[in-house]
Parts: C-alpha cells; sequence; structure tokens
C-alpha cells in the first residue's frame, strides 16, 4: 500500500523525535522538512530540508499533509502562527500517534497533535488541535488538554484538570486532580 | 469462551480507568456498577449503574466477582469498608492488571489489587490487597506495597522499599532505597 | 537455538532487575552469579552464586560473556573497577535491551549497558560504556550519556543534554534541555 506524503515544518531537536514516532507509526511518507532558508539542502536523520515555508503554498499542488514539528518551550507564538498557515492553505494535518503509545478509545485527540512514544491518554481524556504530548507524558481520565499545548516529556495531567489553550508543562511536573491550569509550569512543579 | 461477568463498586473517575483496563485486559465482562442511589440508571462509559451497595448481597446471587473502584486521595476508610464487605458477603475479588502494564513473573500481586496502563512491579516486589498501582506507577524489585495502597499515577517506590498498609503515595513521587513509608506522601516529593 | 552463556558480577538488588531484564530479552542463558566469597552457593531468583570475583579469569575459560550487575548509588568505583577487570581478562560485555523498553533505530548504546524495563532512548541519543539506563528512564532526542553513568528510575535526560563520564541521576529527576550535568543529581531535582 502507498503510504501518504507529509511534510515536516521544522527541523530542530523536536522534529527528530516526531520522525522516529513517524518511521515507527509508518503510515506516512516523510517528504521533507521545511525549515529556514539557510538549511535548505541539510539533513535531519537522512531527510532533506527542501525548502522554506515561503514556499508552502506552491507545496500545497504536491503535497496534501503536513505537520508542525517546531518545539514549544519559551512559547507557542511560532507553533501557532504555522499551524494556521498550513490550515490557510489547504492542507490536512493528521493525529501523529507513535504505536508505543496508548490512547483509550474512550477519549479523542484533535488534528495536528503528536502522541508521542510511551505517551498514554485515558479513558474520556480530550486533547485539542496541535498539541505535543510529549514521550513519557500522560493525560489522566476525564482530563482536557486544550488546543496548541505542550505537555512536556513524563509530565502528569491527572484526573479532571483542564490544561487551557497554550500552556506548556513543564518536564516531570505533575497536577492535583479536578484543577484548571494555565500559561507556563515549570519542569519538575507541582500544579495546585 | 463466555467471559466471567463482574460488579465494580464505585462510579467515579478511577472508575473510567479500571473499565479502560478491565476492556483492554478482556477477561472479565462488566456487568453493571454500584454507586448512591441517586445514581442509578446513570451511565459510566456506557456501563449502567444498576444498584447501590444495600444491593449487594442480592446481586451476589447473580453475580460472583467484584472490584473495589472507589478511589483514594483523602482517604482510604471507603474503600476498606467495601473490601470489606464484598469478601464477607463471599464475592470473589480478583486481581486486576493491564496487558499493558508489567508485572515480573517473580512479583506477586494479592486479591483486589489493580495494575493500570503502563505500570510496573520489577522482581521480588509484593503488591498486597486492595491496591491501586495506578498509570504509570513502578514498583521496583524488593519493594514491598502492603494492603489497601494507593501508588498514585507515575509514582516510584524504589527498590527494597516497604509501604505500610493504607499509604497513601502522590502522584509523580518517589523515594529512597530500602525505607519505609507510612501514612500520605504529597505529590511530587521524595520520601526519605 | 543455544543461547549464550553469561556471568552476573554482583547479586544485590540491582542484579535481580538485571535477571528479570535478560530472562524476558531470552538472549542468554545466567550461568551464574559472582559475588563475595561468603555469598557462594546461595541464590538469587534461582541463580546460584558460584564463585567470588579471584576466580574470573579462570572461569573465563568457560564462559566468554560477563555484565556487571553490581548497582550505582553513592559511588561507581566498583562498576568501573569490575568492567575494567573483565575487559582485560577478555570478557564480551554484551549491551542488555528489556524487550519492554525502546531504543530508537537512530540511537546507539556502547558495550555493557542495560537498557532497564520501559526505559526509553530516542532518536540521535547516544549511551556510553557499563551504564545503567534504569527501568522507566527516558534518554530523550540529542542527549548523550557518557560512560559508567546510572540513570536511575524514572529519571529524564532531556533533548540535547550532555551526562558526563561517571554521574550518577538520580529516581525522578530531570533535567533543562541542552545542559551538561555531572556528578551526583539528587533523587526528585531538575539539574539546570
Amino acid at each position: 500500500m502507498k503510504k501518504d506524503r507529509i511534510l515536516l515544518i521544522g527541523g530542530g531537536g523536536h522534529c527528530k523525535s516526531v520522525i522516529d514516532v513517524i518511521e515507527q507509526e509508518n503510515k506516512f511518507e516523510i517528504a521533507g522538512i521545511i525549515d529556514v532558508a539557510e538549511k535548505i539542502g541539510t539533513k535531519v536523520l537522512g531527510y532533506k530540508v527542501i525548502a522554506s515555508d515561503d514556499a508552502l503554498e506552491q507545496l500545497f499542488k504536491d503535497y496534501k499533509y503536513a505537520l508542525v514539528t517546531v518545539g514549544q518551550i519559551r512559547s507557542n507564538t511560532l507553533r501557532i502562527k504555522l499551524f494556521d498557515k498550513l490550515k490557510s492553505i489547504g492542507f490536512t494535518l493528521p493525529t501523529i500517534q507513535s504505536p508505543l503509545a496508548y490512547v483509550s478509545s474512550h477519549a479523542s485527540v484533535a488534528e495536528g497533535s503528536v502522541i508521542m512514544h510511551h505517551a498514554l491518554i485515558n479513558a474520556d481524556a480530550k486533547v485539542g488541535k496541535n498539541c505535543i504530548i510529549n514521550t513519557k507524558a500522560l493525560v489522566e481520565h476525564d482530563a482536557q488538554v486544550e488546543d496548541h499545548c505542550h505537555i512536556s516529556t513524563g509530565a502528569i495531567i491527572n484526573g479532571g484538570v483542564v490544561v487551557k489553550e497554550g500552556t506548556f508543562v513543564g518536564s516531570q511536573s505533575t497536577t492535583k486532580e479536578y484543577r484548571e491550569i494555565n500559561g507556563f509550569i515549570k519542569a519538575g512543579s507541582i500544579a495546585k
């Protein structure tokens, strides 16, 4: 069966982790990476940077799937801008899910979000658009992660927690149950 | 093969996580949920609340398996009371183990305990009765978790640690090795 | 197919976890354990302590594979000494990897290192010689763990971090991205 081809927008460290997930998932063929003009011709894990984002409208003639693979620590501005741009051009932004992750059949994950290796989305949880649920992160039963959030490596969103749009939740942090979380949660901290 | 039918006692958030595990394990058919009288007729992930716990003796005529699915954060009093009641009526309380969890063949888990998704019980560890080893929790080699404990999401019980009866170990907390732990361990803390 | 036989040097708690991994990996047959003279004849998970390390040169006539299974918390001196001794005698020190762990095909792990259950080594990460990547630990994309390190249970080495030779990284600790880490990182702390 021929796999659909996908463009990855952003060729940094997070992109490598996403490539590993896409290879393991084995649903898409990575057609190339989009990054700044100076990087065109370089490679990320063997995949070429083929254009900068000025070329996205042109590329849409050949490719229908794309994913934002820029990371998000200090700010999500760039991830939102790229997501909106891809959508307005007409790209389909799939949900990418590692076969080493688990998403409950009672949970939902929206377009453009990636569920990385060993992550887990439990029963009745909801993950919005353009989110990163990073390696080993956990979103527990009844939790809600709104659009454009990054749940970092090993972070835990406990039962019933609502993570408001655009929130960054730091690596290895955790939360009390049934709270609302907003903004920037430091690595290793406890959001009460 | 016909699956044995099981009753779940307590229809809150923890019950949803347990339902997800039971569905994935595929050993038991969930016959219904027992909760307070006002909830009879409502549903949890599609399973009906069929009675309150006054009806348990009556229900024992039709159902032989039951499990306490009430959560445990502030207190374990209700979980112990229900466990004792089910046992005195004559119910069998199985061990429920997620196929996404790992329990070493050198470890043991007693009746009525649940080993949730991505949890791990390592070599020579022992888990007592009526425990919750929650999502992504780890009980390392030689550790001992006594009866009626809740090891919360992502918590780590390191090698040789003894967790005394009825202890709550908070989400994402950890322990030094070969300690004795008792009472209430806060989320994200280090039990020394 | 006949499995190669391996000697385990050190019969404490960490050895039990390693035995569990070797059994699950099913590549090696454990020929026996080497420990102090007083323990000869005792058993660890059913495997006999057959000699003390004075006998290693003699044992090399019959066994070609060995692994250091002494733990490392306060100091790595003993693990380095044993590693060097095994190498100078001529033993082959394999990489042991749990089938429940994941090592990216874009990552590398050097001789004598063990990747325990539920651990994960992500794309473009490198793990040196004689390391313990303990249960549920995570080494993220582009990270480098130099020789003789112990990444404890549930610890997270985030993207691009360099863990210098001989470092101990405590249970459930985490790191900022692209840092250099050295020495002794306490359990549950954040290495900045």
